[in-house]
């Protein structure tokens, strides 16, 4: 999907939520008798009106062994082409190698988008750049606690923290058609900072629910004219009482913070 | 396998190379038919004597589809139990979804250990060091041409280079029984430095041969009294026209540094 399919579509919805598919089988409805295929086909049943992409992690499959592997793909195949797919794998290697890990989540896995950590630089972070009609989600500041060890510390020469000379640097490498950064919410206050870096990439927003983040600030410092945000929602979802009411809570808070933030993409 | 069980196996062998499996199915010989597990278990009969530890890199299996994790799962039980197994795999994602990738790489895979990128702090790498009986190998200065994007940056107040902090930040999450950095070969005349940083871990060292490193230099600065250097050959050995050749060849060069640089486990 490109971008303005992706844009096309958070129009129709009035959403840029993107739910995260990681199924843990100890914490699924016991209905489900753990059947992990099962469980993700009622969550996308239940969201897919109010959401415009999902986002499988796939550490929650890997853990599953092969057969892991093998309710990835089937779960992909049912969410169909309606929706952007993000393999949220975090991957990143040499370049020769890293173009193994694009045909794994593009071709294998069928997602649009791979989320990819830039510790190794432009070879390993090229190959996912340069898949014709694919995007690279780059990870920039992250949500949980340890993005304070390294993407915080300044550097100096450039006078800025790590993850601000990530997003300059990527964003040499690729345009906002096929890059895409992971910034936290959980770091809400810096998103005034981080859309200053980028102007015009989208940002996907984890750490909305479970892990605090502030959605409405988000949304104030992070829009752009071409919405700019994909907020995914993961447990918070997944583990409802009822999946369907939880995402359509968030679509409706969404659909407000476009009416103030993103007026030109409201209806 | 534990350190002392993998110096064990060093003194044994008079060596310590470590044999990437790193198979492309448009490289192997075409006797092979394409037959990924026949070729690998033909490469780990010929090296298995020369050897120490086998490396394969998970995104090689991934590109093959669902029989790829198969043939990987396969590959490491042919390996069995007298070598030193490696995921190279630069896992990394928030503490919660680490542990799930930690347990691909342990207990689905049955390796040793599996790489770490560090781009996520603590939390993301925590899960790997806390597994009992397992390592985590964290990427500190790699080998490819990017790593001079972010890893070479000097961190204001610090006034070190961000893999100096990963390597001084990461070792004290984890001491030299269950943690090893991954230094490049390509960046030799840095290891001085890196072995002051970390007199006592073990080094992954990653590019010799095609990538062009220098043996010599990384085991003269590079060796501690445990050896502390595990070398990785994957190109260089798999398409040789004789792999056990090759990775004699390598085996001698390594007996050679040890008899200098690391006498007392010579012999």
């Amino acid at each position: 999907m490109d971008k303005e399919g992706l844009v096309r579509r958070i129009v129709e919805k009035q959403s840029f939520l993107c739910v995260g598919l990681d199924p843990d089988p100890d914490k699924m409805p016991p209905s489900f008798n753990g059947d992990v295929l099962a469980f993700n086909r009622s969550v996308i049943d239940a969201t897919r009106d109010y959401c415009v992409a999902y986002k499988p992690n796939t550490a929650f499959y890997e853990a599953l062994g092969i057969d892991g592997m093998l309710i990835l793909q089937e779960t992909i195949a049912y969410i169909g082409k309606d929706h952007f797919v993000i393999a949220d794998a975090k991957r990143g290697d040499i370049g020769n190698t890293s173009r193994y890990y694009a045909r794994f989540a593009f071709d294998t896995l069928g997602a649009d988008a791979i989320t990819v950590a830039p510790y190794m630089g432009a070879d390993s972070v090229g190959p996912f750049l340069d898949y014709p009609g694919k995007w690279a989600i780059v990870l920039a500041l992250t949500s949980n606690s340890g993005s304070a060890d390294f993407q915080h510390t300044v550097q100096e020469g450039d006078n800025v923290p790590l993850y601000a000379k990530v997003m300059r640097r990527v964003a040499e490498w690729g345009d906002p058609d096929r890059l895409m950064f992971v910034c936290g919410a959980t770091q809400a206050e810096k998103f005034a900072e981080l859309r200053d870096l980028c102007p015009d990439h989208f940002f996907l927003v984890p750490g909305i629910g479970v892990q605090g983040g502030d959605l409405a600030a988000v949304c104030r410092y992070g829009m752009n004219p071409s919405c700019g945000l994909l907020v995914n929602s993961s447990r918070g979802i997944l583990y409802a009482e009822d999946p369907g009411a939880a995402a359509r809570g968030l679509q409706r808070q969404m659909q407000e913070a476009m009416k103030k933030f993103c007026p030109e993409l409201s209806r």
